[in-house]
């Protein structure tokens, strides 16, 4: 593995790998490198989320931490991305995460360049770190995937956590099923669309996606979503005793999901968080397990 | 301590503790923590002097640290102050620094949430860290609180370093005087006010407030201000021999303190900001002190 | 040396002194300072290739980094940057780098502070960083100065690379050509101006200088732009066998230089970014000396 860029890219053999790194690191065998190394996040949209879990898991690596945002860079000079990243691996870095606004662009360039790259979102497109560290919160709960039902609800069409999960889930032997408004159902999915009662209860795991509030005009409007679409605390009830609800962040209490159920037994939302950082530990070991 | 939220919370003996501790480090007995901590400076207001001030008090700790802005979390997606704390307790930060526009709202949160909270400013409100940096700068000066008179010189009304101050201060047994503009004045603070020139004769110390520049409409009103209500050379002259001068920064050259008075012999603002370090190790051990 | 703010302040020797010690670094002799030192990066400007240069090389170092930017900053408030300055002094900076739009502003300020600093670009003025990695680059190709040809190629007027370049070089023993537009020649340089074509002919280096692509109105002008000043593949065709290329960055592909030139084998660009890392590291050292 010498970039992570997308889901597609990864067999099982290689996320099994990754969820087992992961473990170790949990149960306190964190990887130590040779020598000082440093890793350049390149976040070219905001995310408090994401940035600083790789900040965390950076740090907890003893890695030393590039900070290149959008708006002070010579980004906004007309430097292109690839020179970005070779330049920041001219003055020394060893690793690069990107999160970007374009589909794919990261793919363009790592043919091209020597520095491992992560990313850390691009546009509508993939999301791989948080579709892994996904796959781990599921993996601590029911140690398999095989015959797992998943129902991810939401707007399929534009996240690239549905899309990344979805995919991966599958070829790991769930069975994914979608609960979704018709104008955010994706055309690569015909199938599998479910009600949202129906979801939670057949689902294993209940994945709720975040609603975009701009795209909601007034609070009657969210108030109508959380009951048609939502994870209300009357849906939250009737879940499968051993049922977990997750969900990418960040959440809008009482938009998508009642306020009370993101703190419910149920809800594995923190905890996702707290997997993010052991997730991503796991992965730059993986990517620079040359220095080791 | 669980939290440090307003000057309110703390006793006197609570204050002489942080004193002592903040004297202790200062002659060189920096605590060491057992393991890696991470620090969250959650600034959601600019500040260039308290946000470096926390930052070199928890390297100098050892402490890790990460950068909250306004501007680029995902606090601008509309997620809670209440939903980022317990975010980046989640992904393991052991503190959290905050500044916030609005008035109280730590106190809301602060009873659910598992990590200490520094209030490092909120919108008009306290100032807690600021107050006790100033009390440690006067006491190295003075080894006592009692009986001592300190003028507060100013914007009375719109200071949170004037409310904190003047609270703990008279707790402390120190006399408080005011000068203010009329419009300027607090409604829960009717007495005590007196003018410029009998504030610089009877105070052993002169605290001066930062002034708005943007409620000066022409360089003559700041021109004016400075010979009615700021601290001129000729002011400086005739304060008693062993009368100190503070301002809290950042300060207003010429607006409310005559330029030459800022690096007088009397002044002790650069050595305040010396202190706002030490102090705020102070605290940051004070919150921690299970992980020593 | 007490700051470095201009390359007029530098003997031949002090840069001779430089390029060793930039040597030493890069053999792998990292100099270890005593104690925990704080750098402070005041860049009121945005920069991302010569931030992360100067982070690097602190880091590499061992210095902690404070990072104060324009935007952030309570220099929105009218703090003079004197008092930046001295307020990050007394919060224990024992190093300030700073970039500034306003030529010359450091000179008024560092005979008043005791904290050292480096100039990281001063407006239309100094960039002696840039400057020294510069001549580092060119002394590890040709081991000397005296007689090398060197042709500044572009917007000479408003560059300050090619202002410390320029004199740099001259006395050092080297001859300096320049191809500029009549409209960017400079007053102060009435000579040695020559053709794209008789430059690349006669240098041992090709220096070009970025294009403000802001002052292009249509690509058909960019392009115009390439075959009249730029340094074409063609061009690069007729150059010595010998000769080196060299651009401050940040570089526009297809504008002053044809995208292949940029990576091909004559191309000192990106190791020009490496060198800027050793020799930042080589000036901090000189600048801090008495901590090691």
């Amino acid at each position: 593995m010498k970039h992570l860029l997308s889901m597609e890219d990864l067999t099982s053999e290689d996320i099994f790998r990754l969820i087992n790194q992961a473990e170790a690191i949990e149960r306190g065998d964190v990887p130590a490198f040779l020598k000082q190394l440093f890793a350049a996040n390149i976040f070219l949209e905001p995310s408090t989320r994401t940035k600083n879990s790789f900040i965390v898991a950076e740090r907890r690596l003893g890695l030393e931490v590039l900070d290149v945002s959008g708006e002070n860079s010579s980004l906004t000079k007309g430097e292109s991305l690839y020179d970005t990243v070779k330049t920041l691996y001219s003055i020394s870095a060893n690793l690069c995460i990107v999160r970007h606004s374009q589909n794919g662009i990261l793919r363009e360039i790592a043919d091209q360049v020597d520095v491992p790259i992560i990313n850390a979102g691009d546009g509508t497109g993939q999301h791989p770190t948080q579709c892994l560290l996904d796959l781990y919160t599921i993996y601590q709960e029911f140690h398999t995937f095989q015959g797992l039902k998943v129902a991810i609800i939401g707007d399929i069409k534009h996240s690239r956590v549905a899309r990344s999960n979805s995919e991966a889930l599958r070829k790991l032997g769930a069975e994914v099923y979608y609960v979704s408004r018709p104008e955010w159902q994706d055309e690569g999915i015909s199938e599998n669309y479910v009600s949202i009662d129906e979801a939670v209860r057949l689902a294993d795991v209940v994945m709720l996606l975040r609603i975009q509030r701009e795209r909601h005009e007034t609070a009657a409007d969210e108030n109508n979503y959380l009951y048609t679409y939502g994870l209300t605390k009357d849906r939250e009830a009737i879940m499968n005793k051993n049922s977990i609800i997750m969900h990418p962040g960040p959440f809008n209490r009482g938009v998508e999901i009642d306020s009370e159920v993101v703190d419910s037994s149920k809800s594995r939302i923190f905890k996702q968080m707290t997997n993010g950082v052991t997730m991503r530990m796991a992965i730059i070991t993986a990517l620079l397990k040359e220095e080791l």
